[in-house]
């Protein structure tokens, strides 16, 4: 297969590397293991649509194992491993999380760690260690050549979700004098390195700023003789080395670039951030904002993975928040027990009508949550939100409002079921619905930029929040305007 | 800047491109703005956080403009594009979208509309032909040369979201014979021609089947003599022509390759797929799912440009249908009149226990709904996920059930709200929260996996859903837990 990215060779030719591949096998054969490749292969046959029947004595493939992975505890993993040829269970260990790449490690013994560890680059390392529990932090590190622990120290130092923490160290350097040749007989020597890439090439001054680029076609279709200076990209698209990852994920949708050098804010290069890692940032980020807007604290690990403990915390905390606010609906409902006890008809559309606040505010922060990660709406356009919409919320009031109206009109005339005052129910069902989509469309749409102005995750404007505030305001609403509408007849 | 991919130099390189730096300024410059820098810069500064005073002589920049995009007409993001130094805009302009691409297309003449066609990919131009009104179609393929037209023909008959509709044409084929010195110098001839990409070659057979592929970086470190048969990397990880782009986007996250290639079902090798183009993808179907999440259908444009009847529409069918649903809970309150005429003092918990319900609900389905997405959790896990959302709904509810209990405990205390039955009325708030949240949990878990077994999409399993789905139910449980526990005493 294609390596993981051009790093993986790299692994396997470059110096310190060079190790691996004689360490690993007397590590990883033998021993007694607590799962075969017939066990992992019936798991994985569960899901895969595409299962062919497979001779039982055929050694496991990567696909089956990955297949069946979320479901194998550590150890089964580890053997799943060793069941496979070593060249594949090393590509799909390079591939792992690092959350799996620290239960594996320190599930070994470290002579087996420090050779798989090596496989990793500095940038994965670096997430290993930052993942790991802090009392096994210092062994890991231990486990490192020189060169390979300064770069992990270096990376360390930055947030995790920062480009900082994203970046590859290993990049190709130029220098502008260079001729285009030279340049391409450097990078030929250079390609038997563990870096990430040689195709794209970064020119830096002698303080390692950064210059330009140059990519590996550049210099295949430049003149021999000119230097680099001469054809290199000076105008490059950058990264700080403190943006964070959305930001980051948004650069690269917007430019299509397949390579972004990081610098800090000298212009000092530090690193490169790979497309294929933003794809992983672009799921954890969705994922993260799907969770929040549906009531809950993102997990850290996949579903089947958390532990009940964990997925009764991240959940119960948001349900207990919710609960309390929605208690205020009993406490206005109190406000207006003479009402419900003259027209206990109202109680019946109670649900009906806080729903359809809720239904219409959670449309309408989802729609605009979204926008935002998206960079598609700024903090500065939420004027541009309201006018749309104080319009699209009457339009969708006025639509439920009649609705509700004529459902109340058919049933009295099917079953008679709503008394002389039907029609004025009918109205005060209608009117209010409108109040209440109005309002929710309103507060649903406004939320995320209110969070966002104190600094807060605009996706916590979830589904349930905004229902809850609006359940409290629908009630107050529905019973105003019974209030307007019935004193004289039925109130 | 680093080209959008290696296309872009092909583009200028390449001979049928060659014509366009010529054509296109001569149709660029000159004619009567309808916006100026000074404006585009004002519009986008409202956004940008880091905006830098500019001098207004200063021409516009590619950032500025990019800013400004989304709410400019195509008359203006014309004249932006024309206020943009010609190479800028051109980059600018291949990285937009393909409905971005069709407005300003069509709002040109047909010589400037061939120049900048011509910028675009085969992939790209296929894009921009499947978003165009049908009437434009055959107008815009007449503009394209003899070769793109018949590649970008071979494309429109894949839907767009399948991996052959994503892939691109343009890729570096090598004959498996040929030594590793002459690929290289091939590739290196290749280089100027309009490749997606020469750093990752196919090796074909006669018949066009994909037998192996090798990285440049692979050519650059093999003896020069041996022939490519013998080191390419003939298991090669490929994705079928027919793939859905969901499934390809997986592909990538677990591999972390930077190109796929795509083959039919007969191994024959139709194109390539690189990781850049899924950033996008990844992006589109997390929104997708998120917009169906929040209770709507999914909007085809960003939400600053869709028209207001689209909006209307896409929320409107669906607050619709929810609150044809949500009038069974007047329907279920109806059979209930006598219960609620007796103890009115019970309606006024109506809201809080439905609300619970329905958020537990949202959780659960928000949960199973993005583990789906990401592969995670497989239809056939379904028996895990009932077991896990048992517990958990047991656990919450329970947690709910407690804390509403004291809620009346103490506002009895406090100002006796609830009369002399109150210790009554609280075991059947709590035992109903109970009951509630257990349903309201396991249908949210449930909802996704049934729709997805009915070939529906799982997101439709939309928080908004569940909740109404809940709410009746909800009312239900309430309703006959008071008849139980209150029967001979209140009712």
């Amino acid at each position: 297969m294609v390596p993981p990215d051009d790093h993986a060779e790299g692994a396997h030719d470059g110096e310190p590397e060079g190790a691996t591949p004689v360490e690993v096998p007397t590590e990883v054969t033998g021993g007694v293991l607590r799962i075969d490749a017939h066990t992992i292969r019936e798991i994985a046959d569960l899901g895969v649509a595409q299962a062919v029947a497979v001779n039982a004595a055929e050694p496991l493939t990567v696909e089956e194992l990955r297949e069946a992975w979320p479901v194998l505890d550590v150890d089964e993993r580890s053997d799943g491993l060793k069941l496979l040829e070593q060249e594949d269970a090393e590509d799909l260990f390079t591939t792992l999380s690092a959350r799996d790449h620290v239960q594996l490690l320190l599930s070994w013994r470290p002579g087996k760690r420090r050779s798989w560890m090596r496989l990793l680059e500095p940038d994965d390392i670096a997430d290993v260690v930052q993942e790991a529990p802090d009392e096994a932090r210092g062994e890991l590190m231990a486990l490192l050549d020189e060169r390979t622990r300064k770069e992990v120290q270096a990376l360390l130092a930055y947030a995790e979700d920062d480009a900082g923490g994203l970046m590859n160290t290993r990049y190709a350097r130029l220098r502008p004098g260079m001729t285009a040749d030279e340049a391409i007989s450097y990078l030929r020597r250079q390609a038997r390195e563990a870096l990430e890439t040689i195709y794209y090439a970064y020119v830096l001054d002698p303080d390692q700023k950064l210059l330009g680029v140059v990519s590996f076609r550049d210099l295949l279709t430049a003149p021999p003789r000119t230097t680099v200076a001469e054809f290199m990209e000076t105008d490059v698209i950058r990264a700080n080395d403190e943006m964070d990852q959305e930001t980051l994920s948004r650069l690269f949708a917007e430019q299509d670039l397949p390579v972004i050098p990081v610098v800090d804010q000298h212009g000092v290069m530090k690193g490169i951030v790979t497309v294929d890692d933003i794809v992983d940032v672009v799921e954890e980020e969705a994922t993260e904002d799907i969770q929040k807007m549906g009531g809950m604290q993102a997990l850290e690990q996949p579903y089947l993975e958390s532990s009940l403990g964990t997925m009764i915390k991240s959940r119960g905390v948001w349900l207990t928040v919710l609960m309390v606010g929605e208690m205020l609906t009993a406490t206005a409902m109190g406000f207006f027990q003479d009402e419900i006890g003259k027209a206990v008809v109202l109680t019946v559309f109670i649900p009906l009508i806080i729903s359809s606040g809720g239904n219409s505010g959670s449309q309408a922060s989802t729609l605009v949550i979204r926008a935002m990660a998206l960079g598609e709406v700024r903090g500065r356009d939420w004027w541009r939100v309201v006018r749309r919409e104080i319009l699209t919320g009457l339009a969708l009031g006025g639509i439920l409002g009649v609705i509700g109206l004529i459902r109340i009109v058919l049933w009295q005339a099917a079953a008679g079921s709503y008394g002389d005052h039907y029609l004025l129910i009918g109205l005060v069902v209608g009117f209010s619905l409108i109040g209440v989509v109005m309002f929710g469309t309103l507060a649903g749409s406004m939320l995320p930029f209110l969070l966002r102005k104190l600094g807060a995750d605009p996706a916590s404007a979830s589904a349930p929040f905004v229902a809850t505030l609006v359940d409290v305001t629908g009630l107050v609403i529905y019973f105003t305007v019974a209030h307007l509408l019935l004193s004289g007849s039925m109130l």
